[in-house]
């Protein structure tokens, strides 16, 4: 049995990530490959329970509490999906991973990156996505999207953050842009134009 | 406004460290000092929430998550709890603290012990007792103990596995009382013994 291969979407809230990733798995269902689509925090019994205290409006969770109940769930979801999915052939798909804890954890909450580049790596017993699409959104659809922001109350704790915690991830994964094997989407185009642009990127990695 | 002092009582379960912190506490606040009893996992409502977790008898969760999760109650509980209790002035007498994730996690679990010592120092944001008291168990009782246990209990694979993990344990804290800083009290010992011995280390700590 062959290595399956793990991809990854990251970017910010709302940037059309959960939607490309299921029409990625549609696509590749059709193009008969076995696929598992995941998203952080989540697919796991584990995932759901901290998913519950991290979005209780009441709850008093320290940043540094908060990156351990993350890690805590990426640990899990790595050793009871991800690995095994991979072993088998699959092809993993996960809505957000350890990008996502670098941005919204370090850049968002402050803490020092390298603690947190210490900790994802012992989560997520070090396996690297095959392909990392980050969704980006482009300034002036973000500034757009900032005062939008302004007249809308938040439902859960994450979204009612200040729009300075916005900013701070927006920031985030600008830099995350420059790093090696990271690739840049447009997420202002069109759903279709996105999902070509994912296929493109896809089928380089999986097609040899 | 003097700075404080954290003791930590160490050990196995029913070494008889609970009793021991609590008249402990009572003789403190008689002779007038402002005392912080508290525990790990627990004193916040993050740590209880995490506790029913660990505690679900029908939850899956990986050793990796379980030493994470501990992390996130241990953050909470050193944020929320003991250094600002410190920081006034207070004595904190923690029943547990970072030894305890070394033994049940890295001798208990088999996870590696440096990775469970960077991550206890970022959890615990490198704070260091004043005073750590292990309560040890000697090897002779010890072996009387788990014969006891057999003996009651039978010795199916559950059982066997949970003798197993407890010889471990026994090892990891037989282990920590060589370390520099670590004082080792003879759990065997009455009740009234054991307490004295206690004050006597205490005292050489706070009465300068």
């Amino acid at each position: 049995m062959e290595k399956g291969f793990f991809i990854v979407f990251e970017g910010p809230d709302r940037s059309g990530k959960s939607t490309q990733a299921a029409l990625l798995k549609a696509w590749l269902e059709e193009n008969g490959f076995d696929v598992i689509l995941t998203r952080e925090p989540g697919g796991t019994a584990l995932s759901e329970q901290v998913r519950k205290i991290l979005l209780d409006p009441n709850g008093k969770v320290s940043p540094l509490a908060e990156l351990f109940l993350f890690s805590a769930s990426r640990s899990q979801h790595t050793a009871e999906i991800i690995k095994p999915a991979i072993a088998a052939g699959k092809i993993v798909i996960s809505d957000r991973f350890t990008l996502s804890t670098e941005a919204y954890q370090g850049y968002g909450r402050g803490l020092p990156l390298d603690e947190i580049q210490t900790i994802n790596n012992i989560a997520s017993e070090s396996i690297q996505p095959d392909l990392t699409i980050l969704f980006d959104i482009p300034e002036q659809e973000f500034e757009k999207r900032m005062r939008a922001e302004e007249t809308k109350n938040g439902t859960d704790r994450f979204e009612s953050e200040h729009l300075d915690f916005r900013s701070k991830i927006h920031k985030a994964y600008k830099d995350f842009a420059q790093r090696k094997g990271i690739k840049k989407i447009d997420a202002s185009k069109s759903i279709d134009d996105i999902r070509k642009e994912v296929l493109r990127l896809v089928k380089e990695i999986i097609i040899k």
